[in-house]
Parts: C-alpha cells; sequence; structure tokens
C-alpha cells in the first residue's frame, strides 16, 4: 500500500523529533547544540531526497528550493523555526518546517516546476530558549540581526552566543550582505498553540492579525505585619492589593473578551508565611490585543486600576512595562487566498488572530504575509504533550500546497 | 544618682539579649541551645541576687520565688518565655520575664514579705522555633507535656528533641509527677507585637480575650494554557481565582472589622510564569476573632466563597483547616483589677484582645490569667527591629507588681 501523506508527515515529524529526544519525552532542541546540527542536517538530507536544493545562510537558516521556470526571480517562502523551548513537544515550529517540505515535492511530482521559485526555510531560532535572543532566524532572513547585541551574550552554561554558533559551524552575517529582495511573500504552517480551534471543532485557522503585546512587571510595597495583632484598617497588605488589581484587570479584560486577553502568570510574595501580613508583592501582567489603539487605552484602564487600588491599600506601585509589540495584521490578499483553497477542499476553517508570536510576527511587517493554524489537542503546547492529529497536520499541507500553487503556478 | 526601675529593667533586657546576639544584630534563643542555657542560668543568677529562691522543673523552666507569709500554700505567677524566634528581638517574651522580676524585687522592698507566694517564671518555650512543638514550657507547667509527641521529633540539624533537652540538662517529667495546685492565678506582661496601642497613643493594653484562630491551606487546581492563545472565556486560571477568593474573604472581614483579621500570607502559583495562565496556586488562610461562634459562621461564609468562585473560574479547591483553636476569654476579676490599677496609676490604657497566641492563651484554659501589653513601635516583632520605649516598660512593670500586690498582699 502506498504511503499517504499522513504518513509522510508523520515520520518527518517523528525523525526530527528522534534527534532531539529529551529525558522528559519531550524535544529539547536549543539553538545550535548538537541536537540542533543533527536535526538541521537531516533536514537538509530529507530535502535533497525530495528533490530540493539546499542551502544554508551564514547563520544556519537552512532553505530548500524549487527553482521557478518564469522569468522573474522572485520567491515564495513557506517554513518556520527549527529550535524547541526546553521540553518542548514534536510540533511547535518542525511543523511548519515538514509541511512547506511536504507541500513541495507533493507539487512537484503532480505539477512539475513551478513559474515563480518556492522555498520552504528551517529557521535557525524564535524560541529565545538558550540565549536571551529571539527570532534569531528571521531576523537575519531579514538583515536585521545585531551581531554586537547577541555576540557575548551567554546561556545557562556561560557559552558565549558567538562561541556557540561557530561551534555548529556558522557566523554573523557580514555587514556587507544585501537582503534578499526576490522573496515576495511568506506562508507560515503552525499548531495553533491554543484551545480555539479544538473548542470550535475546526480543521484550520486562517491568522488575519498577529495580537501586539505589553507585558508588565508591578512591584507593590506595602507592610509586614503580624498577621493576629494588626487589625484590617492599620494594614498596608501587598498581596490583597496585588489580588484586587488582578481581579479588577482581568475581570475587566473578561468583560471586553475576545481579542483581548491579559494574564497574571508570575506572583511573588514577601515574606510568604502564612502568619505574616505581606509587606511585599510581585506580579507580571501580560495584555494582548490586534489592535495596537486598543492596547494603549486598555493600558490606560490598567494604570488607573494600579493606581485607584494602591492609594486604596496604602501601598506604593511601580509599573515596569517592559515589552510593548505592536499588532502585526496578515496581508489581506493572502488571508482572501488561503479562505479560498479551504472552501475549494470543503475544510471547515476559522479566520482567528494569533496570540502568540511567530516569525510571521517579524517578517509581516516587511514581507506580504499569512499564517495557517491546524488544531493542537488540548490546547497545549510548550510541552511534551504537545499534539496534533495526523488528520490535520495532512489538511494544513494540502492547503498549503494549494495556496502556494495558486501564487506559484499560477500567473 | 540611683538606678531606676527603667535603668534596671533595660539593663536586664541588655544582659539577657547579649547572651544570643545574632549575625543580624538580633536575639536568636532557640529551646535547648548553648544562648538558652546561657540565659536561663543568668536569669537565675539575677534573680537571686535580687532575693528570690530559685529552682528549675524538669523540663527547665525557670522559677523564682517570694515565700508568703500567709497559711495558705498559694501562689500568685507571673512571667513568660524565655526563647525566641530565629532572628527575633530582645523584647518578646523575655520582657514578661524581666518585668516580673523587677515586680517581685519592687515589692519585696517595698512591702516585705507578701501574704501569697509569689513566683517568677521563665518558661523555656512557646515560640515552636527549634522544634515542631510550641508552648513546650507552659504545657509542662500544666502537666500536659506530651514525651510521646515531641522525643524523636528533630531541629533543621537533625538533633532530636531528647537529646536537645538532655543536653542542656533536663528531661521529661515523670508520669508520677503532680501537677502543681498550688498556682490560682497567672498574670503575663507582654509587648502588644501590633501597632493599636500606638495608632491609638495608649500606654497599656489590658487584654480581655485571645483571639480564637483557623488556619487553612487552599488548593486550587486549573489548567496551564499559553496566555496569548487560550482566550478568557477557555480558561480555568488557578490565580485568578485565587486572588477572587482572597479580595472576597479579605474583603468581608474589612467590612466585619476588628476584633476579626484574615491573612493570605502564603501564596505558591504554579508554573509561575508570566506567559503561562496558572494551572495551580496553593495559599494560605490565616482567620481571627475573640469569639468563637463568630469564627465558625465566618468560616462557613469562606466555604461559601471558595465553592461559587471555585465553580464560577471552573477550578477545583480543595481546603485543609489545619488549625482550629478557641478563642480563649482572660479572668473578668483579674481584668477589672488591671483596670484599677491603671487607673488608680493614671495610666491611658486600652481594653483590648490578643490576636497572636501566647503562654496565656493555654494557662487561661485551666486557671484565671490575664495579660498586660505595652506598645511596640511601628507594631514590630518577631524582628530585630523590634522596640518598646523604656518609659513604657517601666509603666508596665508598675501596673504588673501593683496588681500583684493587690493579689498577694491584700487579705
Amino acid at each position: 500500500m502506498e504511503e499517504t501523506l499522513q504518513d509522510k508527515i508523520t515520520k518527518l515529524l517523528e525523525d526530527a523529533a528522534a534527534k532531539a529526544i529529551d529525558p522528559t519525552g519531550g524535544v529539547t532542541r536549543l539553538l545550535y547544540s548538537k541536537e540542533w546540527v543533527d536535526t538541521q542536517y537531516a533536514l537538509k538530507e530529507q530535502m535533497e531526497a525530495l528533490g530540493l536544493q539546499t542551502y544554508f545562510d551564514e547563520v544556519g537558516n537552512l532553505y530548500g528550493r524549487l527553482a521557478g521556470s518564469g522569468d522573474k526571480d522572485e520567491t515564495i517562502l513557506t517554513g518556520s523555526h527549527v529550535d524547541t523551548v526546553k521540553n518542548g513537544g514534536k510540533y511547535d515550529g518542525m511543523y511548519g518546517i515538514t509541511a512547506g517540505i511536504m507541500a513541495l515535492h507533493y507539487l512537484k511530482e503532480t505539477y512539475g516546476s513551478p513559474l515563480k521559485n518556492i522555498e520552504v526555510v528551517s529557521f535557525a531560532e524564535e524560541e529565545g530558549s538558550r540565549f536571551p535572543e529571539v527570532y534569531w532566524g528571521s531576523k537575519n532572513f531579514l538583515g536585521l540581526g545585531k551581531q554586537e547585541e547577541v555576540a557575548l551574550v551567554t546561556d545557562h552554561e556561560g557559552i558565549t552566543f558567538q562561541d556557540a554558533m561557530r561551534g555548529a559551524g556558522f557566523d554573523f552575517c557580514s555587514p556587507e550582505k544585501k537582503v534578499r529582495e526576490d522573496v515576495s511573500i511568506f506562508l507560515e504552517a503552525h499548531i495553533e498553540q491554543g484551545n480555539v480551534l479544538e473548542k470550535e471543532k475546526k480543521t484550520i485557522g486562517i491568522v488575519n492579525s498577529i495580537a501586539g503585546q505589553r507585558r508588565y512587571i508591578i512591584k507593590l510595597h506595602g507592610t509586614a505585619n503580624h498577621a493576629g495583632t494588626t487589625p484590617m484598617e492599620y494594614r498596608q497588605d501587598a498581596f490583597y492589593a496585588a489580588a484586587k488589581m488582578t481581579v479588577a484587570i482581568l475581570g475587566r479584560a473578561k468583560e471586553y473578551g475576545s481579542p483581548l486577553v491579559a494574564t497574571t502568570g508570575y506572583v511573588d510574595v514577601k515574606p510568604n508565611v502564612g502568619n505574616v501580613v505581606p509587606g511585599e508583592t510581585e506580579f507580571s501582567l501580560d495584555v494582548r490585543h490586534t489592535d495596537g489603539a486598543f492596547l494603549e487605552s486598555f493600558s490606560e484602564e490598567i494604570q488607573g486600576f494600579i493606581k485607584e487600588i494602591a492609594d486604596e491599600c496604602g501601598v506604593v506601585a511601580e509599573v515596569d512595562m517592559w515589552m510593548n509589540e505592536l499588532p502585526v495584521p496578515m496581508d489581506g490578499k493572502l488571508v482572501s487566498c488561503l479562505e479560498d483553497v479551504c472552501k475549494k477542499q470543503s475544510l471547515d476553517y476559522k479566520l482567528m488572530h494569533s496570540g502568540a508570536g511567530h516569525d510571521s510576527q517579524l517578517i509581516g511587517r516587511h514581507i506580504p504575509t499569512a499564517m495557517l493554524f491546524v488544531p493542537s489537542r488540548n490546547g497545549i503546547s510548550h510541552n511534551p504533550e504537545e499534539y496534533t492529529a495526523p488528520e490535520y497536520l495532512e489538511k494544513g499541507t494540502y492547503a498549503l500546497a494549494d495556496a502556494i500553487y495558486q501564487l506559484a503556478y499560477q500567473e
């Protein structure tokens, strides 16, 4: 019996995972590690075996190319990142690479040479799991990698970025290097990493926007007191204030509803002893929305809640907004193209935003870009439990292939 | 110039602290440690130098006695505990001992022999700082010490209670030992360890009740999710639920007001990462009130809040009430006696409850008992910063002495 596309994708994902299985049973493939090098070279072999021309750029982004027969040097790029978080899953990043490889192979086998070039990319890094640096792959693709910012940063073992990079056989792009001008479109397939498609029983998500995000650390300074001897009215309870702020801000976010999300994921109470009124509390706030103006106005509401509650509770609040990323809309024509493809294939799709950051977030600011999502079981990602059914992996790949067909084979 | 009572008390407190100063500049005098032994023997010498007969009981409670000249073998007992928390202050416990010693000395010098016996006690232990055992001193005074429960418990260095005790030259009470029946009254002077007297500009607090307390650990089980990709309505956010519960319960406690206090001092969020919706949150709840029936009904309100909010947030709550101590009213006649004394001395006193536990909490269940408080600067205790002005230390001692005079010298 012939191997189906499902089988082929599953095998490619399993082979890639096998190069980087960690003791938890998850996948750990950190930038420029042995597992990373092994996986990139294995992918290169796979691409070649399927008839693609391959090459690495300076920093270690791997490309597999199906050259076009048309006159113009124009390239449709697809793919995603090869690195994982520590103890991650088999699908995050890698699905977009395998879907790209399989889409190119399928198109070549079915339709022969395209008019425009098609390339699949396995970006070196996106997660920031080894070094305090994210989007290293797509940044360098766009000519935005900054040697001076990363060369001497170290991983948790004290190895510098530069040494890790050179040890893997790569190096910084030379300053003279020109940015590629042939790439006119980027399409990224990815697992959803959320539970919306599953909850709503959809097969494909077509991303029309990547949410902007603001991240805060809020420090509250109150007074530590004896829990038994300090009447409620004489307290400056830093945790009570933090709890009130969380309830106010997250409660307001629930009222607004999707696409707004607000999360307090990190909390540090001091001295953190049951019979002492907390003197200090630090907590995080992560806020995301697809509309930059809305994010701005919601931030003002947040500041208002914090000020009001700090005053009421007699605590001093320090608010540090350490991240402020604007939303990135996806390209309207590409979104329509993906919709047409899904309709033609009778796929039950959902137009949605991405609440997570992706290579498309960076690339979408420079090149027309779109993404498609496949469902994540229980919404789980960044975890060994990450899973997407082979049926969805296949449907996503066919949708991606058909979209590329429309873009690269049709005039 | 003659040494004033202020000077004498201050010197006694400083001498005791000097035997147990720790590297933080605070006092660490853990049960049966070298510092503890040194201090108890130094106190014994002091008592003897001031004309008291001294003796230790089996477990190391130290008594200083002024024998009565009357016919009945009846004893008025005063004092407090000699041990401290780790990195504690100079006043907690030790003030009650030094006030007792100085009161007895003052009475003897001024009025000669009393009718009833008077004793000052330096209880071996109250804090539970070295071993997981509290009130070891007063428990043994009452014949309630349980050898089988503590003999083999260990401190954080692995030393058993039994070895520590024997190393200090003491041992468990023999089972045949009879409980003292001569002690008819216990009076304990203590620092307030709260900020009520200071806020209300009072000199003395007369305790009419020691609050009961219930302590809980509440564990919430939700679902960890990606903070960007999980819409608010699809979350089971364990920390958001914990924050709502804290706001509801502490907010309700504020509405009821004193003597009710409710505190969440300990919070543990998992995985505790800014961009992950918390899957688990554990938090403490410490609730105190002087009325047992009120504590009971407030506990039912708490259970109601927890159930309602857990259901609303889609989390599962486990509630463990691991401590339930009933309130202990102080003896009405003794409280009146202390009030009379304060009025006579024109001391600006406040009738109040104690939100903290004390030896009087245990003893008050068996013997008519009362306490008097002196102000704590900024309400700080269990800390090297603990401080009470010498003026207050003296006023508290005179009030204690006068009360003992009424009880032991008058027919």
